[in-house]
């Protein structure tokens, strides 16, 4: 059932189908914004300014991302607050897991932690009706995360080959603390859940792997061992 | 000899104007970085997510400012970096003597802070040629800080009156706070403590005469002492 829709789809002909697309937009929308606020916070650790500017920059470029789904779930006659007020335990306890203690952590979170949070949106994102579908595409558009990151971290790993270890340590962390914060947010949200477990997605088993997979991607790009 | 243009005016012949326009764009572009940092990070606190989502807003519109002097600067043929690097630790000191321990206090100083530093460049941005006059300008408007500020402010002390004696004291630290590393500045950089003392902005005990002015009028729309 993949590209099945999920508005208004709910076999039981309930509204579990409205509920399900304004739970992605608003899990997303209040992710985005703390992914903001971290970055922002994290960018004040930057060792020259050409690195601050960089990631305040993508920082911003959250932001926006930000507005334009809160702006799509107003238009939906959504409490937008209300909305968002499900996914902020879940959301903040994944942040308060991951503080990064050094700039080159900071800078690991920004692309490991939006990457698989992106990966995850992407398979949501085709179960949604238009106009969210190419919204929740477009907002996963890489803020320039990859190509910073990358450089970044192999950089500092052939100055100091002791890095890998750590490094690779904290990208584990950084997607162990993701997904049990997904899970949690499955748990409490049931028509988030039927829309991953049961409304097109394949099956979760299926998903976890390719999330795998696309992590291993990442790393092998950054240098470490996944 | 207010609106007369710095840029090669110097009486000696010397490049000091050409230096001072550089200076002015750099000193106010490397604080709208850090104005973007400590708006964003102080949005954490923040007692809803329309009040985040306000600061952010904020915050985000500093970043822009930020990177259309940075702009500004490049074009001009500035390394940006080092063009910034000579105001970073009084900057930097301002925000580590003023930092906020309340979510009101963030709020007073989004509000006091930015209001007196636009005053203050306001009167500068008379003696730059164009087009970077138009740019200070315009780099100096107002984020939606006042609106913002002062009905969170007179609600929060509407509400409990012993806040009004220590939103007053904290606002007068960041105003002495601010003048004190406006202070340094001048002291260290030649070309640009000519600008403000005696290339066209009438006296220096007026400027502080004024500045204190509006300051007082800012504090009086807070429902504060100044």
């Amino acid at each position: 059932m993949l590209g099945a829709h999920v508005e208004g789809a709910g076999p039981d002909g309930s509204h579990a189908g409205r509920e399900a697309v304004t739970d992605v937009l608003a899990v997303l929308a209040y992710g985005e914004l703390v992914a903001f606020e971290r970055m922002a916070h994290d960018a004040q650790y930057a060792p020259t300014l050409a690195d601050k500017d960089a990631l305040a920059g993508m920082a911003v470029v959250e932001f926006g991302h930000y507005r334009a789904l809160r702006a799509r779930l107003a238009e939906r006659g959504a409490d937008v607050e209300e909305a968002m007020a499900p996914f902020v335990a879940a959301v903040d306890a994944f942040h308060a897991g991951t503080q990064p203690k050094s700039w080159l952590e900071s800078v690991v979170k920004a692309y490991v932690g939006d990457g698989i949070g992106s990966d995850f949106y992407r398979v949501v994102s085709r179960v949604l009706p238009e106009p969210e579908r190419s919204l929740v595409v477009d907002v996963l558009d890489d803020a320039g995360q990859s190509v910073f990151a990358v450089a970044k971290v192999r950089a500092a790993v052939a100055a100091d080959p002791t890095l890998a270890g750590r490094l690779a340590l904290w990208a584990r962390r950084i997607v162990g603390e993701a997904l049990a914060q997904a899970q949690r947010v499955a748990v409490d949200r049931d028509a988030l859940a039927r829309v991953v477990a049961g409304e097109g997605v394949a099956d979760f088993a299926a998903l976890l792997g390719d999330l795998t997979t696309a992590h291993a991607e990442r790393m092998a790009a950054l240098g470490l061992r996944a």
